[in-house]
């Protein structure tokens, strides 16, 4: 693994990624200075010998790279632009990962914010989940210039499997969007399939294992199917974070004049299976929906 | 390869898919006794050894095992029920195999007639194109009976890589509506995704590309995808057959009171595909719509 011995690493927002993450860097060898809206999860790991601060300008002053695993796009505003937010303390050293899903054109904009105090900034949005972010096989999608990413690898080598450099600042965010998109859409997918196996009276799983190997094998018929057959909807990625990541990816269409018909019937099926109580159901729970379970 | 020296095998429906089929039986030592309704082809493959004849029925007087490659449910119903049809020739040595996609409740309703008549019938609808075909590398979905299987089994070893035995007659055909289901819909998000990527100024292969390997991994990812980017829609499976397929998959679902929204909503977008002059392109030409190129 590589050693990240003598590095200091800002860390904001330890919540169900964040946390292992940031214990992977920690175990690389960086010393870590955090911050978490939630107080508990900040003494938690404070007890495992990271430091805890009391704002993101906190962070910033103390460590020259700064991690950001928030939960939305206004969350990352605030802690960048709001009152004692990270860009009051941004100069020619700092560098800004924001690893969330965040809006592509707004990762853009926090960008050049940060440009405009010297400092360079990369949106680095994940897919892989919690068990990838334990892990450490977390799949990166990486977005800003080539000297910032250079700086930010060796960090994405502890906590990721595979980064690609997609392109400049915001990049990263588009990739991550068009992944939520075929996530989605892949779970629908397999969602129909099975409940018309199920409802012709054919074994589902006898279904899925015809398909795979062929043109409709995916990650998400092998991890997902699996889950619908098995009836376990534990997250895993909820509903409610899969809907939200949809509808940021329609409102990144809707800027560019794309219509994108499946991925808004994907987001309506995603309010209505919410309205019926699957909300906090991993996001393959969206079968419980198409098989008439609610 | 396996042998199949000195068994007599009928087929009808030498079109993309059943020529290259029957050619691989032949080359696995068949006697090939065939029928087609264009006789240009059958006169092609009578230069190679085969014997064409002029109607199904001849085809099950001169072979036990005959197999059907159509193009719909009403060709299967013509050939197997019609005027000189297979089913007049049926009698207990008789086993018939569907390998086209038909209607599941139909595929039933075929097995019944067979069956009335004291032979087998088996639904062995296929996945993988004609290059799985040419290839010997099908995945092969079979309904029927064990005995009527194990019979089946040595001409799907020659023709496919994988054989699943779903269930009894009329399950491959259920098996296949899936599948059709998941690739009709995964062509579709992969569709959105890399859409979105192009219209935000983002490399669509720089995002396919880190996109592989996660979540949004799929065999239509990386093989559609790639077509998608490189613009090139030469089927292949023809958009027109997608369509076919989905639309059949609904009828089935129909039948059943099941509701799927986003294989309807994929359906009427291969119908706006067809309508605007996509047709006879690749099934992955659904991208040139949603890019808006037509």
């Amino acid at each position: 693994m590589t050693s990240l011995d003598k590095i200091t690493v800002g860390f904001i927002g330890l919540g169900l990624m964040g946390k292992p993450m940031a214990r992977n860097l920690q175990k690389a060898g960086a010393e870590m200075i955090i911050y978490n809206r939630t107080q508990g999860v900040a003494a938690e790991l404070a007890k495992e010998g990271m430091s805890a601060t009391t704002s993101p300008l906190e962070v910033v002053d103390r460590a020259d790279i700064v991690i950001l695993m928030l939960a939305d796009t206004p969350a990352v505003d605030a802690v960048l632009l709001g009152e004692f937010g990270v860009i009051e303390g941004v100069n020619e050293n700092t560098l800004v990962i924001d690893m969330g899903t965040t809006l592509a054109t707004e990762a853009k904009r926090f960008a050049q914010a940060v440009a405009a105090r010297g400092g360079q900034m990369v949106d680095a949005p994940v897919s892989g989940g919690e068990i990838g972010a334990v892990d450490g096989k977390l799949t990166i999608m990486a977005g800003g210039d080539d000297a910032a990413i250079s700086r930010a690898q060796p960090l994405f080598d502890v906590m990721g499997a595979k980064t690609t450099h997609v392109g400049p600042a915001g990049s990263g965010q588009v990739a991550k969007a068009a992944n939520q998109v075929i996530v989605g859409l892949t779970i629908g997918a397999v969602s129909e399939a099975l409940a018309l196996a199920k409802h012709s009276g054919v074994d589902p799983a006898r279904v899925r294992e015809a398909l795979q190997g062929g043109f409709a094998d995916s990650r998400i018929l092998e991890v997902h199917g699996a889950r619908m057959i098995d009836g376990n909807f534990k997250p895993g990625g909820k509903c409610t974070t899969q809907r939200k990541d949809m509808d940021q990816a329609l409102t990144l269409a809707a800027g560019i004049n794309l219509n994108l018909p499946a991925t808004a019937l994907s987001r309506d099926l995603y309010d209505q299976a919410i309205e019926k109580g699957l909300g906090d159901l991993d996001h393959s729970g969206l079968f419980k929906l198409i098989d008439g379970q609610v």
